[in-house]
């Protein structure tokens, strides 16, 4: 018998500070303001605080395509959250995004104020603010969300599961290992299964769906993620891979993938992001 | 040393089928068809094939709100998809949905037949189909679409992480519990500190926000998921227990619940619905 064999959970759980891995100092079991602490403003509409973690760069990316098209509304102040400081907890943040997630937006375009928080409803919301990387038909726009959501549903088993245990956790642990590994590997497969007969998500273009679920599963397969290409065989997936190197030669990806990073090359690091000028 | 600090994940993961707790025999890392299998279809414009799990009772609790409120329009033929026989995995339900999850919805109500998968998408698509249990005005629309999109992408660490490893997983396992536990615990927090000012997630009106966030947070503090009420010291969220009750007294609430059960007590039992008549 092995400890965790027989470990038993006590009738009533409680928390022990630390016991969580890498990133178990900034995790607790409750929620709200940690501290006070301003955030900084620019002169932009749109207002973002963030970090280039996959959930960061769909709204980078999304904001950099909207640039790209024409959409001049679309300017953006983009500063740096930095999550192991404790950013998300600061009080001006957590008005924003009460669940202390990046990434959180302000959106002052219009006559009021409007917080957006969750990427999922960040894409949305400015998809349809601009007409842009939605579908117009019905059922294509509707295809759209549905891969929108499937991302929203399907990525916590890659992030929080497989990548958890696979990278962050504090020892490897074969049955979560297990567990989460065949999700991703479905999850690639019902990818892969659907780009086998269409070139985008939505179907035959570029859209928010795509803008969601690339920087998690596009990264994967491109072997950027958790240093797990050659444990899940990412280059079975052929289909996945074509669109994910697509999407990876957009220029706008390209940028959105530099704003708010603060790590690896340094070259490629934008920690702020105020005007198109900044990436020269 | 216990056998699980010992273990170290292989250079290429290998699929061990059965190795997975309860429902082992049906998950599987590949996705698709695994049979041949016709749906039965109805006389309404809408054909939901599902189950009364909480995915399943957003979109059936959706739809007697909507009739509920007059929307005529909102009639639907409910079918049971049996997940322990792996009716998700027949032909017409992986042409309807790809990802082999429940609910799966066919909107014939148009010109067109549209497939509408993933239960935030096909809340988001009825609500704005009948104009209904969506706020009009952007601010108090664009807050119950962050709640909405909070809730898919928190659940998975409810469902799949924390009932998971507490109630379905071959052995209690303290690592995951504790991290899950944690998790889930700091949701129900944010949860609990928004609707101590709120009445409901969007503000004042009953939105899809609470009819996507009450089949999993509302039945967790009701004590009706995982047997974890004691364990989640579930009272403690007496806001959120506020919000659950409200909720749970309403009719169309009732009505959803009951279909495509097939388990617990049969007199609340309805596998399949196809009529307000088949409630009686």
């Amino acid at each position: 018998m092995t400890q965790e064999k027989t470990y038993q959970p006590p009738k009533i759980w409680q928390w022990q500070p630390g016991n969580g891995g890498q990133f178990a100092n900034i995790n607790r079991p409750t929620a709200g303001v940690r501290q006070e602490q301003t955030l900084p403003r620019g002169e932009h509409p749109f207002q973002l605080y963030s970090l280039a973690t996959p959930n960061g760069v769909k709204v980078t990316v999304m904001f950099e395509e909207l640039l790209a098209a024409g959409h001049t509304g679309a300017e953006y102040d983009a500063y740096l959250i930095d999550i192991n400081a404790g950013d998300q907890f600061g009080s001006d943040f957590v008005a924003i995004n009460p669940n202390s997630k990046i990434p959180a937006l302000l959106d002052l375009s219009g006559e009021q104020a409007i917080r957006v928080f969750e990427s999922g409803s960040i894409l949305l919301h400015l998809a349809h603010k601009f007409n842009a990387f939605l579908p117009t038909e019905l059922s294509a726009r509707t295809e759209c969300l549905n891969w929108l959501f499937w991302q929203m549903g399907s990525a916590p088993y890659l992030g929080g599961g497989f990548g958890h245990f696979y990278s962050y956790a504090p020892e490897p642990m074969a049955y979560p290992i297990d567990r989460f590994t065949m999700e991703v590997k479905r999850q690639l497969d019902v990818l892969d299964q659907h780009l086998a007969k269409h070139d985008y998500l939505a179907g035959d273009q570029y859209s928010i769906a795509d803008i969601a679920n690339w920087p998690w599963y596009g990264a994967l397969v491109l072997g950027r993620l958790y240093d797990a290409a050659e444990f899940l065989q990412v280059n079975d997936y052929r289909h996945v891979l074509r669109w994910a190197k697509a999407i990876d030669q957009r220029e706008a990806v390209q940028r959105g993938r530099r704003v708010n990073r603060n790590w690896g090359d340094e070259a490629f690091q934008l920690s702020e992001r105020h005007a198109a000028s900044d990436f020269a």
